[in-house]
């Protein structure tokens, strides 16, 4: 199954005709957020280098149009003008990792309008899911207030190549592991794991368990304690790693019951039992809310294991993500149907600190103490920047995420941060709107 | 990267300390979902062709055995005794497509331990994901009573992968069409689509645009009429329609605002245009709830495109499902901790008409009325059934939910199906129980 017949059938039909009517004008479509999911102040933009690498490989062959015309039932000369495409046009995006808010672009493709209508389907499938799990994940870290955060999703992602994008995703936004290996070793990230329950289950007892375990793995070890009874599963734990000496860098895994209750005797016994550097790790269904939740109660946990809730964002997993034309031919173009209005013409976010942003005209000058957010990664279908590190672009989120306003950061109903739109914007939908409703309603000019 | 490393990396620290401590005796682990998300009352099984798939490739070659050893910072040679692991286990496991309900095995996994572990991770994954999807999509096929349903989700998928998945399960579900292209290609299932909002933006008007459309697709053609106002566009669409004389088959889709009061209006203007047999499609954020309330409403609209919130299951984008240990080496075992009780021993769903299901052990004779669920599908690591096509399947699911009791099919506040356990299994459980509590804690037994 190519890459390529991946795509809504509407591309197809509407590039073919396009091509039909020569309409081969560059267009640009726009694609961005319209509102916030509840519980989101602001999103992190993801999903750039897939889209990237996607249409770097962009490329309708014989076979595709062969596919193209069976589920159309057309004969396969009909389906030839697609034949041989590529992509050939520009992309300008907000770079992977920076803050974006509703209404902005995360990114903007200018080509020939058959191509920037093919790829349509496909760019908002990267772009919507990444952004979605990349801005639920930095909540987690943002929960934690330094505490580490590691991954566990793999399990219940949408399959595993969106596992691999969670794993990713948590690299990007500052979580300290994952339990994927594949993604690990993929990203130079650190992989982390523990034991299951079943584990536990399948010796005599705990402590056999332990101790078999220790003896294969040198180094720390995570002893899950919850298969039968916390508190005695944390006194058997801490007797096997004194036994053993084993209790440099090693932790106990809660899984299950009142984690924070849980947490204060787990400590108590480690400390008891003299072993003040054996590290609590907790994990259940656990998400940015009851991670805020547990740091706030003063729990002595040092490690929050994150899995399914966030590896598919489960309280927003999609977005209100929008591909929408604003350009063809040069003539900047909006739709009107009731709450969906766009606005017209190719744009730019302008970046004040604390993302305190301008969205305007991609032509306009920046305005006073701003910089431009989209930068253009694509020419001529070749991608034409770099991009940043994943261990950079991290750093360099961490840095804006923090001068967010407070109210933007905070986990239960956060405040979205207020973009505004520059007056050359302004005027140019106020002008646009005018223009249509003239054309298609007859209104006056 | 291959598939072997896409896994939790504790399996693989499990299976390294199984082998050294030689226990490689047959385990039995268990896949079944705890408890039903809320607003469903049954589940559909999905996922265990994916599953077969992935335990017929199974294999950890040395390149695995380097990724594992260097992600763990140990030597190769500490990770050899997993390479040529290939799955050599059999799998009972209930076929795709059938009802299934909350503590029931979807499918136990019979292997020698350390393989039976490797595999936990993509196999929860698999089985997770699709039969989140599936049990999503027979709701949107039971809201919309016979009208029909297609799925317009792979714009919003988590990743394409997901996307195919969504159009599989949508086919298996009972709708009637994808727009995905690949998908239909590969499921031989209809491809269907109309045409974006950018497409009339693109032209001078909609009539310009709907014109060029038909021209360039010969057969029946859908125009979206919402771009600037819903009733102008029907009635532009009436007059295209009439003027080519392309009235049959074609349709209507309305895809913002008020789609009831809307789809009553545009059926009027239809209808006064001499244009009865034109159809209204209707799409925009649609679920099963929406699609009930339209339905509900006698709106007069004729097929249901379901996208974003099915496609990724929005209300309940994850399972609460389990792998667990349920037999060691011919000992049956389970899990005491707080609320994750498991009961122990290799499993058999005994259905009777309704779904009335007993839950009990896979040797015990099924009860008077009653048909086994679970199937073997694998021996010695090779599919031993094969499974049904994809139309029969379908088939045999709306047999079998049109059986369902009627408060299991409710699209709102359903009630779950309830299942029982067969006194063979609650005996074992309780005897397990104590024994458990014997070894472990000590108590008598």
């Amino acid at each position: 199954m190519s890459e390529t017949t991946t795509t809504d059938l509407y591309e197809v039909t509407m590039a073919l005709s396009y091509l039909r009517e020569r309409m081969t004008e560059p267009a640009t479509f726009s694609c961005f957020v319209r509102q916030l999911p509840p519980d989101r102040g602001f999103l992190v933009c993801a999903g750039v280098e897939s889209v990237l690498n996607y249409l770097s490989r962009y490329r309708v062959s014989l076979a595709d149009a062969r596919s193209f015309a069976e589920v159309l039932g057309r004969p396969l000369h009909a389906l030839l003008p697609l034949v041989g495409t590529r992509f050939t046009g520009t992309v300008r995006a907000v770079p992977e990792g920076r803050v974006v808010l509703a209404g902005e672009p995360l990114l903007e493709v200018t080509a020939p309008l058959p191509q920037a209508q093919l790829v349509e389907t496909c760019v908002l499938n990267l772009l919507n899911h990444q952004t979605a799990v990349a801005s639920k994940c930095v909540r987690c870290v943002l929960a934690a207030r330094g505490h580490a955060v590691v991954d566990f999703s793999l399990r219940r992602t949408h399959g595993t190549a969106a596992g691999l994008q969670a794993a990713r995703l948590a690299a990007l936004t500052g979580f300290a592991g994952t339990s994927n290996v594949a993604a690990a070793r993929a990203l130079n990230f650190p992989a982390v794991g523990t034991m299951a329950h079943s584990y536990v289950e399948a010796f005599e007892n705990e402590e056999a368990a332990f101790t078999a375990f220790a003896r294969c793995h040198p180094g720390p070890v995570t002893f899950l304690v919850d298969t039968y009874d916390t508190e005695s599963g944390v006194a058997v734990a801490a007797r096997v790693l004194r036994a053993l000496d084993r209790a440099d860098g090693s932790a106990v895994r809660l899984d299950s019951g009142d984690l924070k209750e849980l947490a204060f005797r787990a400590r108590a016994i480690l400390d008891a039992a003299g072993l003040p550097r054996v590290r609590i790790v907790a994990s259940g269904g656990l998400d940015e809310f009851a991670v805020h939740d547990l740091v706030a109660s003063g729990a002595p946990i040092d490690i929050y294991a994150v899995g399914t809730r966030v590896g598919v964002s489960a309280d927003a997993p999609f977005l209100d993500s929008a591909y929408k034309l604003v350009e063809y031919a040069g003539r900047p173009v909006m739709k009107l149907s009731s709450a969906k209005v766009t606005a017209p013409g190719r744009k730019q976010v302008f970046r004040r600190p604390g993302c305190a942003d301008v969205i305007g005209l991609a032509d306009e000058p920046a305005p006073a103490g701003s910089l431009p957010l989209l930068t253009t990664v694509m020419r001529h279908g070749m991608r034409s920047a770099s991009s940043l590190p994943l261990d950079e672009a991290q750093r360099r989120l961490a840095a804006e995420v923090a001068q967010l306003p407070a109210a933007a950061r905070k986990i239960r109903s956060p405040e979205p941060v207020r973009v505004t739109a520059s007056e050359a914007l302004m005027e140019l939908t106020g002008r646009v709107r005018q223009r249509i409703e003239h054309e298609v309603f007859g209104t006056p000019a």
